[in-house]
C-alpha cells in the first residue's frame, strides 16, 4: 500500500521532507509512502492565515497525487485541507489531527493535550470531549520544537501534574523531533505521537488488503 | 507490551480462545497477549440482557488481569463493562466498538456498519454521525457468521450499492471469520475489523515506550 505524505512546511532536503512517511514505514511493515511538502511556508502553519494559505495548497496537492497513491495523509494536527478533501477524492484522506484525536479518545479519560504557542488545533477540540492544555514555553512554530526539548518535557510534566493519564502530541513538530519516546521514557506517561496515530489508522486499510 | 483479551463469549478450546489476541500479535509485533473469557455465555452478546451480564463478568475478569499486563481489549463491538472500566484502573482499557468507529469516522465518508442480527452496538450509534446498515440474513449470534460467509458477501455488497466508501465491521465474529480480507478482495472496498481496529489502538501505547 502506498501513502501520500503531504508535509504543511516548505522543506528542501530529501531525508527531511520524508522523516514522517519514514517512521510510518518503519513502524507499519507493508506501507510504502511518498512524500511532498507546500511551497513558500517555510515556517510551516502556526496561526489561522498560514492555516488558510496551507489549506489550498494542500487541496492541489492532493489532487495531484491522488492516482498515484492508495490513501493521502496530511502531517499536520490542524488538518488544513481535510475536511474540504474528504469525499471529493478516490481515496482515502487522513490528518493527524484527526487520528490523534480518536487514539486519544479510546485511550484515555483525561487527555492532556501538548501544543506550541498557535494553541489546540481545531479537530483536537471538535473530538476530544474536554481535556488539559499546555504549550511548549517559547515555541511559536514547528521548527522551535527542535531546540526546546527541555521546554516540552516541562510542559509534558505540568500535564502530568493537572492529572492526565495520556498525553497528545498536537503538532507533527513532535514526531519529528522524537518527543513521544523522551515524554514515556522520562516520565512514564504514555504519548501519543500524531504521524504514528495517523500510520495506525491508515494500516487498517492493509490489514484488510493482505489478510491474514 | 502485554495486553490482556477479554472474549466476551465462553470458549473453552484454547486456539479458538486465543484467536483474536493471535491475530493482534501477527499484525502488530511487539504486542503479546493474554486472553481469557467470560463463563456460561456460550452464544455471547447478543442481546441487552446478555450484554447486561456480560458487561458484569468483564468488570471483574479485568479487575483480576489489570496487575499482569499493560492494557486491556474487551473484544466484543458492544464494548460491556468498557464504560465502568475506564478511569477506573491502573492500565488503559480499549473496547473493540469504540476503536472501530474512531478509526471508520477518519478513513470513511459513508460509512457502511455490518452487523448480527442484534442491531448497531450503541457505541457505534455513538461514535459515527450518520452511517448506512445492513445485518447478515439469518445471524442471530457471533457463531452463527462461521456457516454465512455467503450472506456476509451479500450484506457486503448491498452496503456498496447504498453507496458506502468503508466498511465497518461491527462484531467481532467478524474477525473471527476473516470476513475483512474476504469483503475486499471480493468488492474491492476497505473493510474495518474491529479486533485489528482495537490493536492499532493500542499499537500507538507501545511506540511511545519502544522509541524510534
Amino acid at each position: 500500500m502506498r501513502v501520500g505524505v503531504i508535509r504543511v512546511i516548505t522543506i528542501s532536503e530529501k531525508e527531511e521532507l520524508e522523516r514522517h512517511g519514514k517512521l510510518i514505514e518503519r513502524l507499519f511493515p507493508g506501507i510504502e509512502t511518498v512524500s511532498a511538502c507546500i511551497q513558500d511556508q517555510p515556517r510551516g502553519v502556526y496561526d489561522r492565515e498560514t492555516e488558510r494559505l496551507a489549506a489550498e495548497k494542500v487541496v492541489r496537492l492532493a489532487s495531484e497525487m491522488e492516482g498515484n497513491v492508495d490513501a493521502i495523509f496530511i502531517s499536520c494536527a490542524a488538518d488544513p485541507g481535510v475536511e474540504e478533501l474528504k469525499g471529493k477524492l478516490s481515496v482515502p484522506v487522513v490528518g493527524a489531527g484527526e487520528c490523534l484525536a480518536s487514539l486519544a479518545r479510546a485511550l484515555g479519560q483525561k487527555v492532556g493535550v501538548l501544543t506550541i504557542a498557535e494553541g489546540v488545533p481545531e479537530p483536537i477540540r471538535r473530538d476530544l470531549r474536554g481535556f488539559l492544555w499546555e504549550k511548549v514555553e517559547g515555541a511559536e512554530s514547528t521548527l522551535d520544537l527542535r531546540s526546546r526539548l527541555d521546554s516540552v518535557l516541562q510542559a509534558a510534566k505540568a500535564l502530568l501534574r493537572k492529572g492526565c493519564d495520556v498525553i497528545a502530541l498536537a503538532c507533527t513538530g513532535f514526531s519529528t523531533i522524537g518527543a513521544a519516546p523522551l515524554i514515556r521514557r522520562e516520565t512514564g506517561v504514555p504519548a501519543l505521537d500524531p504521524v504514528v496515530a495517523a500510520g495506525s489508522v491508515l494500516y487498517n486499510l492493509l490489514c484488510g488488503e493482505r489478510g491474514w
